[in-house]
């Protein structure tokens, strides 16, 4: 496989001549240049693309951070912003954090010696200091990553309230919510702060159940419906990201209940997994392809040496209706 | 941001004396190097990856290529493959193909300039000439692409076999299986091969509901799960990859027949997805994690330099009972 030093050798000149040459970069002399170009020819030469970028300091590929691929959110996520930076002229890493902890400190490493021109992230087990001390072009999904990384996020505060009040209008008397662990700094805690303050405010007693931390693997989401379908017999309305929402249902199921006749649900997201159960289940939809291509908008800017002014990004979320929560028949 | 050419200025030498001495390899003159680490030292220099990559002629990343990440058979192998590929000290890059079918031949240019070291492809949608002219490491999941690269898949027959058996058991008297478009070259048509062949033997009518040309979209298998409600009134047994299978169920369930007790499905892959219904959906398992090991394995053999003679690995796949191959009640 020739390289640019063979090159190099059969024009007798230097390799960073050679590469002079291929970026168009930097002066060389005619004679030379013909020199060269007639080694590339005759050793049928194909420039490493690693090489021009290299001088020209970009490698061309954008990572994309995520806890589990595998999550229908975060996979419908990278699946669009992978083609809005393919659009852009980028390729894309995926980068899995979930399984070992240490591995989104080894990506911000990656970023730090220039294997990649910026990243996408929708993890944050580190420290905010340890993203503010990169100076490098990050943006954040639905994360808050201190004043200098833009967040691209949804109105989380009014996606909790949609998601109240379809409880509350389907005449639900005692609910329950699948939330995070909260000490994850997130917008989307939002939504379970603004379901509890209304609940509270409509005298409807409101459980908060707590995901095991960044618990994204399927058996842990069907351990977590099991122990609820058990251990809060009284509840009649769940309020759970989608796939926690259907495996709820399967689990009320399995203990007799009858869906949706004794009890009432509401997904978060909208993913594929919110159109599976029969009948359907209503949920508050993240527009997710925007999300992404906004995400791939704001860090394309700042890759290219823009740095407008710090602004998050707050996206519309919307209510599908579903017979999820239509009204209790008493 | 300190460069190799910053570091060879400082230290009055070429760059690539420099180069030589961050990578240990080819002579230095004992003064040089000194000259050399005390300039990297007094510039802070972070050697970049990929200048040591190019002098070793290697990137440090693998390239996944699917037709859709989103896909939870797919999704679930990168989460396996990228874990994988990060033990053996490789960064994964996912590629997407499906919304643009020349992206395929994008990605293989990629390998062809060396900007990554080894492929895992689980798409075909390009000649075989185009892939074994590579030359390169790669390894295909689930594909057969010529006498040089090797395929790793599962025993398709014997999946086609027990899904057969399954439905024939549960007393099925006309069966439906949902296919690909039979022009891709993929192991994966044995099993619906070997299905047909046993109801044909078994003397039950066997429709076969061809997909759109890899459709693989939500809207794709909703679409195709209302059209085979609406017009196979007297089938009574489902065969079909478990997105497609759970889709199934709603889309009959919507018509009013009744999951499982008017009819039977059993599902293929055994993704999360395939534990979603309630009763609980039959399926033959896949066992995706060891799919994507295996396909590390063999790659990381071949990036190595090593070259086994060509053997395609075949791994075996289950049957997980469910609810919904239960006899019926005749």
């Amino acid at each position: 496989m020739t390289t640019i030093q063979d090159v190099a050798r059969h024009a007798h000149v230097g390799a960073a001549t050679v590469s002079r040459v291929l970026n168009g970069s930097g002066y060389v002399k005619e004679e030379t240049r013909d020199k060269i170009l007639r080694a590339i020819k005759e050793l049928n030469y194909t420039p490493n693309e690693m090489a021009r970028n290299l001088y020209h300091r970009k490698s061309g590929i954008v990572a994309i951070i995520v806890p589990e691929v595998s999550h229908p959110y975060f996979a419908e996520f990278i699946n669009a912003a992978e083609i809005a930076l393919f659009r852009h002229g980028y390729q894309s890493m995926i980068c899995n954090t979930w399984r070992e902890q240490n591995y989104e400190a080894h990506y911000l490493d990656l970023l730090r010696q220039q294997r990649v021109d910026g990243i996408i992230t929708g993890v944050h087990t580190l420290d905010i200091a340890q993203y503010s001390s990169l100076d490098r072009p990050i943006v954040a999904l639905d994360r808050t990553l201190g004043e200098h990384i833009p967040c691209v996020a949804v109105n989380h505060e009014k996606g909790g309230r949609l998601a109240a009040e379809a409880l509350i209008q389907a005449g639900c008397r005692s609910v329950l919510q699948c939330t995070g662990v909260r000490r994850v700094s997130t917008p989307s805690n939002a939504r379970h702060e603004v379901f509890e303050k209304i609940m509270a405010k409509n005298g409807i007693p409101c459980y908060n159940y707590l995901s095991k931390w960044n618990g994204f693997e399927y058996a842990d989401y069907d351990q977590a419906a099991r122990e609820i379908a058990e251990n809060y017999p009284d509840v009649d309305g769940y309020f759970a990201t989608d796939i926690m929402a259907v495996t709820l249902i399967r689990a009320l199921q399995a203990k007799g209940r009858r869906y949706p006749v004794d009890f009432k649900v509401v997904g978060y997201d909208g993913t594929f997994v919110s159109k599976l159960p029969y009948p359907s289940l209503s949920t508050i939809v993240q527009p997710i392809e925007e999300l992404a291509s906004t995400c791939v908008d704001v860090l394309i800017e700042r890759i290219n040496g823009k740095t407008p002014e710090l602004k998050n990004i707050e996206l519309d979320v919307t209510f599908r209706q579903g017979e999820s929560t239509k009204s209790f028949n008493r």
